[in-house]
């Protein structure tokens, strides 16, 4: 098994995820979309069960290595940078990898052992997120710390598939005026 | 084309849609799982793209009937209450439903025409729990009401397939104590 092209198998594993859904997720469509041989993504994943896995195994380290390159914010300026840079990631090149996280997520609720795959991820994210508003200065709770990101998270699914009325309900349409309102709502005026 | 037939149509697209992902959405699939002749589902919806606009009609009516069965609560009480039965409702009668949107707003995400039934859906849901909130008596702003709508989005999809890592990090693993938290991050010990 060769490394890297095992890791463009399972870029491409994602790439077929956001274009086609879970319902395009063939090993075929997999070749095709890496430009390798028939055969070989079901030489290095033979099952549907461990191509998912592989998908979402891909999309946690890059996830990880995400985090490893951001900065702890300095203070709340630095802080809503980093939040609008992560949802700005949603409309540009993080939209695929997001994407397909949300397939996996949905099959992740009939699939336990994906979703222990991508528990890291989400849980990861509470972790990281509440270390970026206690680096900020906020006056950080656990539970105001969870309330920002789970905005976040809502925020991703309405970006990638809501249509204009969600994103107006939600501010969506001026991603800096939403993580202002969103740090107001949870710690006041800046 | 008998009404009630194809309300049966619509809610088996739904069931399908939970129980086997946007993959196992077919014409077929449907048949059986509303015990109806082969074909049927087919002559209502011809086409994947109407069966699936379908199943998302269908979900905006269960959201309309839902939010006009829901008395303004009185105090803030009132409002944790219609918020944990809210949340209660992902894991239990509401599984089905709010996990084949899951998947329409996935598939929603590359077809517009879905993303446009699915709008009134996540858009009332700013407006009507902003309603609530302020039916509750609390000091709302819209970004303080938006604050608690995110969080309650961010939950369904963490509820529905997050491992026991996610949940914990959420305060999910909790629902009457995730409402508390969320309503005191965002206005304060009640």
């Amino acid at each position: 098994m060769n490394p890297k092209r095992r890791d463009r198998l399972r870029d491409a594993a994602i790439e077929v995820l956001a274009a086609a859904g879970g319902r395009g997720l063939t090993h075929r469509a997999v070749d095709a979309q890496a430009g390798v041989p028939a055969g070989t993504t079901k030489n290095y994943f033979p099952t549907r069960e461990s191509l998912l896995a592989a998908a979402a195994e891909r999309c946690l380290e890059h996830y990880r290595d995400v985090r490893a390159a951001v900065a702890p914010p300095a203070d709340r300026d630095g802080l809503v940078a980093l939040l609008r840079s992560l949802l700005e990631d949603v409309a540009g090149p993080g939209r695929a990898r997001l994407l397909a996280y949300l397939e996996l997520q949905a099959e992740a609720a009939r699939k336990p052992a994906l979703a222990a795959v991508l528990d890291p991820i989400a849980a990861g994210d509470f972790a990281g997120l509440e270390l970026a508003q206690r680096a900020a200065g906020l006056p950080v709770t656990p539970e105001r710390a969870a309330a920002v990101t789970l905005a976040l998270h809502a925020a991703i699914p309405h970006l990638l598939s809501g249509g204009p009325a969600t994103l107006a309900a939600a501010g969506l349409d001026d991603l800096d005026a939403f993580v202002h309102g969103v740090l107001e709502a949870v710690y006041g005026a800046g």
